[in-house]
């Protein structure tokens, strides 16, 4: 099946709507391009409790977890402490930590710029590809920051240690509706039942009604169900077939 | 402190990246202005048992919980059951919703569209303003279509239902960084414990480098905050307010 992953997003701007997050959707796709299957996403408050224990669970369920926000030098930035929480470890200063925001703040240290070389006991400051600033891993938690900026170059960096085995996918655009499709639909799920099939109706799109996908990490596998779901339908519902 | 929500994200199209939610940040946006705190935001596929463990612990936990996707015909649409298995409740044909669907059918009631009838038992189909579909409500879940515009609608219909007492807001642009203002941030949280204080940097807008929001339900709290935290800075870094 390949390796599962888990998104945490932390920060009260996200729940009360004052900021919309962009990086859940980008790390979804970006993971999904890698070929690692995102089971789960939450998002939560700024809150030590509540991180430390959707990190404890995340880390336990799933192959690798990222948590986006709530790292920055501020009273609500309470990620590092709620992952140090989660695997009963203290928060500590790290020493490369410190030297790197030497670097950054010209030698101006006060006391909330230190906050940022405080890492959970065990966790690696890890650089990457391009990074100029480290993310901090612990365990399999990756804590990435909430700027949308930074996530994605901090991302971009560590990438390649993700990648796995391809999903392949072909997306089937019809100009008729589900009420007519859903059938067929419950037909081929029950021939190919370990295929990932989906359906998404659009209301207000000229060219198709319903976009159907279907997906498999077993390229024969998805192509066979493509066929048998294709010799269901008359040949004038497909509007179009895209690999 | 007002009334509280949860929303619950259902579909393996958000998991797998084919579809940016837009549901939720549209949600936390009318329930905050509506004085109703969003707590927690869970995405997870379209599988019974997790929908059920989710909407089972949700509806515990907070006032009103919505629930987006997973309500259309076809074979990966298991809101309803997830929801009924969450209550214990078996899931039932009901009189009202087939009349409804043989209205919009014109009659040509398949097996499909028939499922659309179907609802946990002891749901109420409930129709608000502008509505010509019902939404489920199963005690404090509402269950929503995930297609937005269709999600919009029903919300619209509802939502007078759930206002409470406004929060009152106040945003600040400053032109130092989080590195200076964190240990004023400090301190306004130490003198005013009750208040929600955010601190959002920017990293390339040209006009501010941190907006820093105090929010709180008493509106005077939130004012006496203000003046602290103002009073705490020199008036030169203070770009604008926003009220």
């Amino acid at each position: 099946m390949g390796r599962t992953a888990g998104i945490i997003l932390i920060g009260n701007e996200l729940l009360s709507g004052k900021v919309v997050d962009a990086n859940a959707a980008y790390l979804c796709r970006e993971l999904r391009a890698l070929g690692v299957d995102v089971r789960r996403i939450v998002v939560i408050p700024d809150e030590v409790d509540q991180i430390a224990a959707e990190v404890a669970q995340f880390s336990g369920r799933f192959d690798v977890v990222f948590t986006s926000g709530g790292v920055g030098p501020t009273h609500d930035d309470v990620t590092i402490e709620g992952v140090a929480r989660a695997f009963g470890v203290p928060v500590v200063r790290d020493a490369r930590m410190v030297e790197v925001i030497q670097r950054f703040s010209g030698g101006n240290l006060n006391a909330a710029r230190l906050r940022m070389a405080e890492i959970p006991e065990g966790a690696l400051p890890m650089m990457g590809d391009g990074l100029v600033f480290p993310a901090v891993v612990m365990k399999n938690v990756y804590v990435l920051p909430g700027v949308p900026e930074l996530f994605r170059q901090k991302f971009e960096g560590l990438k390649e240690q993700f990648r796995d085995e391809p999903f392949h996918l072909v997306s089937v655009f019809l100009s008729v509706g589900e009420g007519t499709l859903a059938e067929h639909l419950n037909e081929v799920v029950r021939g190919y039942p370990e295929l990932m099939l989906g359906s998404y109706p659009e209301l207000a799109n000229p060219e198709y009604k319903v976009k159907v996908t279907l997906e498999s990490k077993d390229r024969t596998y998805m192509e066979r169900a493509l066929g048998d779901f294709l010799a269901r339908l008359p040949a004038s519902v497909v509007v179009r077939i895209q690999q």
